[in-house]
Order: structure tokens, then sequence, then C-alpha cells
């Protein structure tokens, strides 16, 4: 079965769109640590991280540098934070986090809140500085 | 001046080393969040991830992702999650944490506490295990 980013990646559950490339594709955790909150996975469906090939997963964090540049450059933030866990989505994933203190990457914390005009301002904030 | 991890690089200071290349040094982490837990820098002191060039970043992800298959292999874990937020040290730094569940992967947590010679038997399972 597809994996729910899978889905997403296919357009069948709705998604905050931040950036795509032919084997990548990045956008909004929709219960996010911080303001920005991505997640960007590859195309292929591997659950571990480290079963992805070499080359997989060399290209998986060249694109995540893309997004986190983009997100340093439209989101107020003194580093952008990466975590990769796994023990939710069997669909690995980066997560990219604007933060402010390194407090705010604590998967236990309360999220924050965004109207969904608000999430779509941020995701297009972050997908105009994405090169 | 040369950060903590340049030192414990040129050996000015002692670490529990894990694996090395010409590029990459990778040692215990000396208050674990878990068994095993392994810090993997760059020789080339960049404070911020996202200021390493495009090779230099995928670089320290590979020799990074070759520790972590090494620490599967030796630490009885679930998952090596992998973490990078750099609020300590002005030294950029990927967290490599051997997890049982997610709830791991919290800085917040207290730290896990070993003997010095558990600390070398660790270091030395994880290095014998390194390809």
């Amino acid at each position: 079965m597809a994996s729910i980013f899978s889905k997403i990646i296919a357009g069948e559950i709705p998604s905050y769109k931040v950036a795509e490339d032919d084997k990548h594709y990045a956008f909004l955790d929709i219960n996010p640590l911080a303001k920005g909150h991505t997640l960007v996975v590859p195309k292929h469906e591997v659950d571990y991280a480290f079963d992805l090939s070499e080359e997989e997963y060399a290209a998986l964090h060249a694109f995540a540098r893309r997004v986190a540049i983009a997100q340093k450059k439209a989101i107020p933030c003194l580093r952008v934070g990466v975590a990769i866990l796994g023990f939710d989505v069997p669909h690995t994933h980066i997560h990219l986090v604007p933060l402010q203190s390194e407090g705010q990457m604590n998967f236990t914390n309360e999220r924050a809140k965004f109207t969904l005009e608000e999430m779509a301002d941020i995701a297009a904030s972050i997908a105009k500085e994405f090169k």
C-alpha cells in the first residue's frame, strides 16, 4: 500500500508544497514544531533512511540543503535544524525546522498552529526562495 | 581559536574515536542520549551546516551513513536517528543516535551514563563494523 507521503506526492492527498524535483518532494509538516517546518521525502518509498542507496541518500540531503537555504531566507530563524527519526510514517523523511533555540527541536513539544491561509503563505514564501 | 572538536580531531583532547577519513571524524558523544550516540564532524571547521559547500555537505552525510550502518550492526536498536542542531559547539556536527523509540531523540532528556571502559568498548564495537 502506498504511504501517506506517496499519496501526497501523487496529489491524492493535498499538501503545502515547497519544492519538487524528479526524485524528491518537500512540503510543510501539518503539525509543525515551528513556522516553516518542512518534510523532505524521496519519491522512492523506502522506510529506513539508511536503506536508501549511497547515491539516493546523498541526493536526498543535497535536495534538502537547497530547501534549508530557502527556509533560512524566507523564515526568521537562527538556524535550520535537521532530523530523521522515522517512527511515525514508514517512508523516510527529513525534518527541516527553522529554529530560534535548540529546545524547539523536540518532537514532544506542543505543535504550532497556523490557519490554512497562513500555511499557504509560508509554503509560497519558501518556494519563492528555492533555487 | 580552534573549536573543541578541532582539538579532538588534532588529538589535543581525547575522544572515543569511531571512524575517520581525510575529511571527517566520528567519535562518541560523552553525554549520550543512548548507547552508541556518535558525533560526526567535518575536519573543515564551519559553524553552520548549510554554510558547508554542496560537495562538503553531501560528503559529510555519505560518511555519516557509513557510521550509521556500523552503529546498527554493533548496537541493539530499531533505527539510527539523525539530528543537526548546532546551538552548542560552533563546529557543525551530525548526531547519530541508536534509537529504540522516537522519545530518545530529545536533547532535554537525562543523559545515559557509561564507565570509561564501557565507552571504549562501545566505540571499538562500532569501529569494528565500519566499512
